[in-house]
């Protein structure tokens, strides 16, 4: 068993601290229940920011927050660092690496995992972003990349060091592609002078006729002439069916040959054995009713990413953003509240903030309730919102702080190649 | 061969980023010389702060600093990322994982790695502090071992995970000692009051009758007593013999229960393929004489921590100390320059700018030349002293504002374990 103090409050048990899991939590602050998280990592980590990781514009310091931090003085808050392996949703028990764990409502909320759809080639040699790790091996690989490419004789191997795809015009894709195009204008032929770093290519495939196709055609449009304008290729209907020798195969049967494929293309529900297969969505998310209830359980919960609430409204559940995480985290907790108090639960109902996407320097779209605007003023906007969204007051006078900086300089400072070689000496510690 | 552009300048290959290097690849900044630096890590470290990477006080970029970014705009310097595997006097060459690179004249400064005196059951076990990977790794495993103390049944186990042994009294040492101290007081009994943290021993072992050796008895016997005051248990005239089954065993027969076994007891020159035998001395550095060439030799120099200058003032060479390796630097590249004038070349000397060592907040010992200080005043000397040293102004400016904000807080906010699974993704890529 993992070792938690028994108190005479009902514990509510929330796997994953995402937005969702902590806004839970932290809702949960004053009220009369015991709150267990666990989560494998001991920080959150701010995803929408997880490209700029990757391009080396900000540190992974500034987007992670610990939790412990978080819960300091939070008396009903318990941590537990482990990871969960299942449920077993009729003896109430979470099973994690470090032992089981009892509870009286399980609330889940371990997010989304990278979806290759099959694609085993892809999923063996792309970088996906779903984690700061991941987003710090593309940072990595893609720095060393260019440093090999110096040091490469054979022309055609060194042109697969030098084109960067991207597969996923979402906004991570299109972001990624932004920042990318943005250090191959005004970094890279600084810091390379015996390449020709006209050679970089950097390629974003999309299998949709449009890119951001959460967002307004028109945001759409204007994001794809962005990114031409900054010298990225785009391909719309297109899909990535392979890669080969590598070579990344398209639908229409051209090969781009590259050794940084970006996957940005598809998320899932994260898996979570224990779960009735009937709750499951083909994509892996977990259906919930209005109240987040799990179908068949007064008991289990699920929130955020990880779930789906199907309705007449929602027919496909909601947009897996970081807002309706929060809003349904928060719904839910009210609802916990009211429960202990006898009084009926409140449907979960979203209001959207709207979207906004960033592409490049003063190249931004937005998406607001009733006013869609672009450019300059959008730019500024999305930084704007993106900080405020930040945990933490340092983390967001740092992430602040970085960007006047880069963008003063025009230079993004974080170019590391910080090797790691510290297997050996956790291992066994870290399970 | 590497791929580097022939000139009509004589080559100087200089193998090592640290202080000796880029001190000596500036220096010849403006000299007619092609400078080629091979390091197999993309950036330079500023070493004197590790131990605050190792106990969450500042990020590892902070004290990083892209080795490309420094030479932007030197126009005759040319950089390589590749692991060099030894050198060949007879054919000026040297050899690298990417292929040979002949020299006119080169420049040996891979400085000194650590040294476990054979103790191999310590080598297995122990966390080194000679590079930010290696302080990183400790902080993730401080970190984790705490977590686990949560997971822990086993009180003995769970002892072990609590008790922190560092090995090496000097600065190093005493250092993460005293960050380790204010932590224990400061913030773990915050964010783990489930734990009794006053369990957490926190124990610096030195095997000489007094700590920071290099410095004056009057600074040993202060930062003694500023460990005492922070609650650091102190052996001093003690050695370690043997780590075995979670205990380090001293030399005075006592055995201490741990999983955090810190070494900073021991250095000695990096090894060097090709240097020949007679040259190198028992302690791994390569002898040299008062121009920094190394004997029996008038194309390879070395210079910094590698390298020891035995003269009759200094019979084992000049401390491995960071003023020592910028000023061999310096009057390298003044010689250099000379030799094309064919002027005569000068012998170093080294002007000695004194020692500061800090132990915790506000506690600071410093021996500048004629003057002996302690207390709140040699803090903030010592605090400036490092500022000034970072390389660049961004970098100086993090660790600026990480300091104030972690001296107005009392939070060492980066305790992050941040998980590394890049292996696979990038394996073949790396060499």
């Amino acid at each position: 068993m993992l070792q938690i103090p028994e108190t005479n409050q009902k514990r509510i048990v929330i796997v994953g601290g995402g937005f969702a899991g902590i806004s839970l939590a932290k809702s949960l602050a004053h009220s009369n229940y015991q709150v267990v998280m666990i989560d494998k990592n001991n920080y959150h980590q701010f995803q929408p920011l997880f490209y700029q990781v990757a391009t080396a514009g900000i540190e992974p310091s500034a987007i992670l927050f610990p939790l412990r931090k978080l819960f300091q003085r939070q008396g009903n808050a318990y941590l537990r660092i482990t990871e969960v392996t299942g449920i077993d949703p009729t003896a109430k028990m979470v099973h994690t690496r470090s032992g089981d764990c009892h509870y009286d409502y399980l609330v889940v909320a371990a997010g989304a995992q990278t979806s290759y759809f099959g694609l085993k080639n892809i999923e063996a040699a792309a970088f996906p972003m779903k984690s700061v790790t991941e987003a710090l091996t593309l940072r990595n690989s893609i720095l060393n990349h260019l440093e090999n490419a110096l040091l490469e004789k054979d022309k055609a191997v060194q042109q697969q060091l030098l084109n960067l795809v991207i597969v996923g015009g979402g906004p991570t894709g299109t972001e990624v592609a932004g920042a990318l195009a943005e250090m191959k204008k005004h970094i890279f032929p600084k810091e390379y002078r015996e390449l020709d770093t006209s050679r970089i290519r950097i390629v974003l495939i999309e299998a949709a006729p449009r890119l951001l196709g959460g967002m307004s055609p028109k945001s759409s449009s204007k994001s794809l002439r962005y990114l031409h304008k900054l010298g990225v290729e785009v391909y719309l209907d297109t899909q990535v069916n392979d890669y080969t020798n590598h070579e990344v195969v398209l639908s229409n049967g051209e090969r781009i040959p590259t050794r940084t494929l970006i996957w940005a293309a598809g998320i899932k529900g994260a898996s979570m054995p224990g779960i009735p297969a009937e709750a499951i969505l083909p994509n892996g998310r977990i259906r919930v009713d209005a109240f987040h209830r799990m179908a068949g359980s007064d008991t289990i919960f699920v929130v955020g990413d990880h779930s789906a609430m199907i309705t007449d409204a929602t027919p496909k559940g909601h947009p897996q953003v970081a807002q309706v995480a929060i809003q349904q985290a928060r719904n839910l907790a009210r609802n916990f509240i009211r429960m202990q108090k006898h009084q009926n639960l409140r449907p979960f109902r979203y209001r959207n903030p709207g979207s906004l996407a960033t592409v490049g320097r003063h190249l931004a779209v937005a998406d607001l309730p009733g006013i869609t605007f672009f450019g300059f003023f959008a730019w500024y906007v999305w930084m704007f919102v993106h900080l405020m969204a930040i945990l933490g007051v340092k983390n967001r006078l740092f992430v602040f702080l970085n960007w006047l900086w880069s963008y003063i300089t025009f230079d993004q400072s974080l170019r590391l190649i910080i090797h790691r070689d510290d297997g050996h000496k956790l291992n066994g510690e870290l399970t």
